[in-house]
């Protein structure tokens, strides 16, 4: 392979990550885990290959790979035709067999997961999905530079979206436009997610009456799409005069992304949705400042519905006629990482996790209107990864 | 949802798809199985919603929802609020609780397996994927109709790709140019694929010496991509004189979706890779009058390795570093589908199959050149559904 795996630079950021694990693995009781899946892969080693990290608390990190992934066999990597020998190279490397081994249980395929197990006998299994999300959901400095460069290159195409657009255009030609702005400055396209359930190409544009018809997706807005084998985003009709436009599209330019949504409108738009996007943008200030490390998630969530009450525009956020119950997520790697901000949402705000706030409404006869950023939380407050102006936007008509 | 969930036009195809599954139950020996992977609710419902299907040999199928997808309650549909009240559902359906139940082990997470078979508990669980596998098989005449209007628009697209091209793109410029066309011809862009490994933004455009790079996923052709974080494909550099450059973008328009290659070069090619190219000319029309229904599949891939060997050409077959095993594939809802056209696949071709074939060669210097079509079996052979000029085609210059 002529990708940098284990490049000798990425070095230490690696056992950075790896020591991550570790504590995570520590204060979840795993003695050690068995890492297969992409997104988990490319934490661990800095690019995606196929085969397995071993860690456990004692010997070094054991990198296995399968071919067509392959590389010399060094103090920490080895390539096997198969995962059935891993318990041999473990025994060959003087690592003690684990009686309790970590699996992924929420990133791995149940048949994947049972072929693992199968491999190691007498051994009992933990989930160690969570052991990965939490080690993940506080980033390193590199990751946030990362993410930083990400919000850099998705400010720069949104700054240019109105050119993508002309009259007569559909949602869909519209998002056509950005997807191929966004890949020309070096958009990856592909959207890693976390689950099976979010299926998508590289984001939305939601416009007008299509942002009240629900999606059996797990995205905050929903949208019919345009064919029913997809149901979710633009569904190909032509944007009217009066309609919002909300884009919310891909940020991924490295292995982590940003998530970025902005607004425009078609001529003119009612004042029911400008007073939502500016509540939304009054949220983002409030929420801003208020979400220091300490601060529970699930408060965040609470003053913004207080916001929301306090405008009366309750009917309308995070929906209409199907609301969804957060209004923000973690981002990195996937794009829907831990914390959700939600109202049940107990645990306290750590320095350096990274989140996307999105206070959405949706006003029948506009559309879809609201803002989202993605945040670096720092002990004075969210510093905004995606700058650039959050009004109401018109496009050129 | 505006999407046309049971759409009654559809229900004669659905109940078609039924008997299918259920034939396919009976044959493995499952009583029940209950279905929730996305491409396997599009299959039985005619689009992608939250929920599940419950299919037994006795019982109507029942279509069960989980909110944000909801639907009436009739006789075959019911909205509920999580899987754990299926049981009781059936109870109320007067539905017989079957003491064995199918299950998607290669189709969904270790944990929603876990989770669906705690809510069924004393029951005992079988492997439900091979079942609907076996099912999407074989096509339906609607399917194929579903797919030969793939074809028109993927031929239809790919009739227009040399206008894409510019002397002194990268090849990443020229797939972007390609993916732009492609939407505005309908593509829906996301890419469903079976498993969990491959990872891909619309396909590839492979030129020159990348080629040779092989990736980690299960693509028949790799390329170093341009991120280590999804190394495959394009890799961003400049397209040059002598270049192959082939291209297998993404035919997916209404669920179901072609696969399709073809190659061009610029300026100039060796003698090599044109005689290579005519080579994988030569093999599918050998294989298109060879494959009928009945002939061993494994047949086929040793026609087509046969031939190579007369032509001198097994060091490039299918590779050159890293050579894969397959020249061919199902296609459908997923990309990768039932039969795997390879050399240990000893079962027999059915008529209405829809397969890729692929027979592709990495040739040193110039890169990779071959054709792929997608195909119905018929009792006369293969009927292609990706028509269009097969031979290399030089880019303007």
């Amino acid at each position: 392979m002529n990708i940098p795996f284990l490049h000798p630079d990425m070095r230490p950021e690696l056992s950075l990550r790896i020591e991550k694990v570790r504590n995570a693995m520590l204060e979840a009781g795993i003695p050690a885990v068995l890492i297969a899946s992409n997104a988990n892969l490319f934490y661990l080693s800095g690019t995606v290959f196929r085969g397995y990290v071993f860690i456990s608390a004692e010997a070094q990190p054991l990198f296995i790979l399968i071919p067509p992934s392959q590389t010399p066999d060094t103090a920490d990597t080895a390539t096997i035709h198969k995962p059935e020998f891993i318990p041999r190279l473990l025994e060959e490397r003087g690592i003690l067999m684990p009686d309790c081994l970590g699996l992924e249980f929420n990133d791995m395929l149940y048949s994947d997961v049972e072929r693992l197990k199968a491999a190691f006998p007498g051994c009992s299994f933990m989930n160690a999905s969570p052991v990965m999300t939490r080690a993940r959901m506080v980033k390193t400095e590199y990751e946030v530079e990362c993410m930083k460069v990400d919000g850099l290159h998705h400010a720069a195409v949104y700054s240019r979206i109105d050119k993508c657009y002309h009259v007569g255009m559909t949602d869909l030609e519209f998002q056509i436009e950005i997807e191929r702005i966004l890949r020309l400055e070096g958009c990856l396209g592909f959207l890693r997610v976390a689950g099976s359930r979010m299926e998508i190409n590289m984001g939305s544009v939601i416009s007008g009456d299509n942002a009240d018809v629900p999606s059996p997706y797990d995205f905050s807005m929903g949208g019919g799409g345009a064919d029913p084998s997809l149901p979710v985003g633009a569904s190909g009709h032509i944007i009217h005069p009066g309609d919002a436009v909300m884009v919310d599209m891909n940020g991924g330019f490295n292995g982590y992304q940003t998530d970025m949504t902005r607004t425009w409108f078609l001529e003119k738009v009612s004042d029911l949705a400008r007073k939502a996007h500016d509540c939304s943008i009054r949220i983002l200030r409030v929420l801003e400042k208020m979400a220091v490390p300490g601060v529970i998630i699930g408060d965040l969530y609470r003053k913004a519905a207080e916001i929301v009450k306090e405008e009366g525009l309750e009917d309308y956020f995070m929906g209409h006629h199907s609301q969804a119950k957060f209004i923000g997520h973690g981002v990195g790697i996937q794009l829907n990482e831990q914390p959700v901000v939600m109202e049940r949402n107990k645990t306290p705000l750590l320095e350096n996790m990274t989140i996307a706030l999105e206070p959405k409404f949706v006003v029948p006869g506009a559309g879809a209107v609201g803002v989202e950023n993605t945040y670096r939380v720092t002990p004075d407050g969210l510093e905004n990864l995606t700058s650039l102006v959050e009004e109401l936007q018109e496009l050129p008509s």
